[in-house]
């Protein structure tokens, strides 16, 4: 009997692990934080949900530059895409990552044709959770830097006025940009 | 001693399905076929890691336009993100698909500026795959359509001429333009 509730046990563990898998229900994988209530940083966003891609998508009114602007990339934790895809809302928990990375244009060397843009190193990464336990507005936005110095361990929420008002203000769906993001905005995800 | 074995087995079928977690060595998940050897559409590739996102990249010399052009995201299967994370090499059965999107500006009511760009929908839906044991040169490219006709179940593979040669000559690693690629061109995946 032993036996048979360690094997149970260990499938239990296992498919906990698996919980980033998109296509089953799982709990949402949330963030962490320090004994000082900052946020650490969530590693492998790389592996998160790609659900939008931007070039030179201005977050300030009249900052349209000259330039093509920087690319911005945003990743939703697997558990919460999940879960926004059974139930169209944000669960408690959401972490989204915005990398923001410097715009470069092709070496004909390297390329077919001398058009276009693509993404250089990155400058800047983002984290966005949505967590009513820790924050009474519910999300919060944090800056873990980026560029030469590289990228923070922790980090301590942005002001209201420098992300969530904006979010709140014009996003589409619970402070998130849903209406530039294929994946979210058109059940593009059925694929 | 049987329980002590299926526990064995369970943690490994667990294990095994498990294998899109990018920082464990896995098999790859590679192509189907139907019974005429066409490819079958690879479900659920927009869960795939994202490797590159680009905007109005060229595919052809002299193709250079007025406008900003058509996005391309490129997606990765995970196992074989996993397999280059490890080795630097794609594996066979290695999957790639590249989604290719209208260019949106956009709406002043929908946003904050009027610069930059952003994904519209989908029109084309393509698949690279790797497998000597189907294809002589490796790599095979399909074009499973999109935009209002919507996507195709199976695809027979290009002409070499229409892929195969541009990739062979241009792309920095075995067909893969990984240059245009920060995920796998910088360790960007190590963050």
């Amino acid at each position: 009997m032993r036996l048979v509730i360690a094997a149970a046990a260990v499938a239990l563990v296992m498919t906990l692990s698996c919980s980033t898998a998109p296509t089953q229900a799982a709990s949402v994988t949330g963030p962490s934080y320090d004994d000082d209530g900052k946020l650490v940083r969530p590693r492998g966003f790389r592996s998160w949900v790609a659900v939008g891609a931007s070039l030179g998508l201005s977050y300030r009114e009249g900052s349209e530059g000259s330039g093509p602007g920087v690319f911005k990339n945003v990743y939703l934790e697997p558990s919460a895409y999940a879960a926004y895809r059974t139930s169209s809302e944000f669960p408690e928990g959401t972490m989204l990552a915005l990398a923001i990375h410097e715009t470069l244009q092709p070496d004909p060397e390297l390329s077919i044709g001398q058009d276009g843009h693509f993404p250089g190193k990155l400058i800047a990464l983002e984290i966005a959770v949505k967590d009513s336990s820790h924050f009474d507005d519910s999300w919060a936005y944090f800056d873990f830097g980026g560029g030469d110095d590289g990228l923070r361990e922790t980090a301590e929420p942005f002001g209201k006025d420098r992300c969530f008002d904006c979010h709140a203000e014009h996003a589409a769906d619970d402070n998130v940009f849903v209406q530039f993001y294929p994946v979210l905005r058109d059940g593009a995800g059925d694929e």
